[in-house]
């Protein structure tokens, strides 16, 4: 017996987040209506406005609440060092770094053939044009080690290895507190062949 | 540098779902903005409408559509058994069984007086005068085997002991699927104690 469809229908929209299966689902719809109204209330407004508010940035490809983005249009930010993630979450975690100046590029998609994401699903062209405008020193190909990750560096490496800039990675290797017996054969294997002296 | 107030506001209010930490609200909070908009207006106002909706049945403690709630209202469900679970979606998970078709009884809380509930807060008056008003055979508490739980049970089967009716609770055990080598020891001394024959 399904006690409300309306319940129902909120258990389904809840499930279609990323990692929310139907049971985590459930329990977050009955949190909705078994807690304050006045959250549930607020969260409805919130992702209103939040969603209608975002845009995507012409120049760096991030959703923002503006065009051009907070970064693009920061003076106190520098055209030297621009950085490719393949996401706008990753901009967040770059940022709490507190490390970074420069400006961002973001992708959107790794290199996926199979998937159906090539070149321009992850606006090579955008970036290339963007290259060319800011002139960087170093471009920072912020993805991650995985196989459609390694293939997008390797791919852009090629498209700009010419370009009179200097292009790197990330550091792979163990984790700060990670354990060598739960590290996979992979990251042994390249933490080996990337030691260095202490 | 907080990219956006907006955001992180629907990020601090995800945050508050049980079980949803700051690192998933920000992923969620991310795949609403970034991935169809409509979904993320449908999700609000299915938020608004599901929880406005919504009531507390004032015979069993549920929240309904409508109050008297479906199953209170059902001619075609027994008085002779009472279920009496801890929430709300425990009876949804009951219902999936199949197997019941008495009434239902919703405490909200275990007893847990360091937490603030006691007697009044798990509705004991309700539940006695319920049972007075149906008469039921048999009194099911489907209550978690924790210490609060236990706590529950006990204080309401020396409220229900003098009232001719049978009071009974789920078996406790090992799971189906379980293994021994994962079971706790209180689960495994229970299963052992209350073995029995083939």
């Amino acid at each position: 017996m399904i006690l409300s469809e309306n319940l129902e229908k909120l258990i389904q929209a809840l499930n279609r987040f990323p990692g929310i299966g139907r049971k985590t689902a459930q329990r977050l719809a009955w949190f909705l209506i078994a807690q304050d109204k006045n959250f549930a209330l607020q969260l409805a407004d919130t992702i209103k406005t939040t969603v209608e508010s975002f845009t995507t940035c012409h120049l760096c490809n991030m959703l923002s609440e503006s065009d051009p983005c907070p970064i693009c249009n920061a003076t106190d930010r520098h055209d030297t060092h621009l950085c490719v993630v393949e996401s706008n979450s990753d901009i967040q975690i770059i940022e709490n770094m507190s490390e970074f100046r420069g400006r961002y590029f973001v992708l959107n998609h790794l290199l996926s053939p199979i998937d159906g994401y090539g070149p321009e699903q992850i606006h090579t062209a955008e970036l290339l044009n963007r290259i060319s405008v800011l002139q960087p020193s170093e471009v920072i190909l912020a993805l991650k080690p995985s196989s459609e990750g390694e293939a997008t560096m390797h791919y852009l490496w090629e498209l700009l290895k010419d370009k009179n800039v200097t292009i790197t990675r990330l550091s792979t290797g163990i984790p700060f507190g990670g354990d060598l017996e739960y590290s996979s054969i992979n990251t042994l294997a390249n933490a080996w062949k990337r030691r260095y002296t202490v």
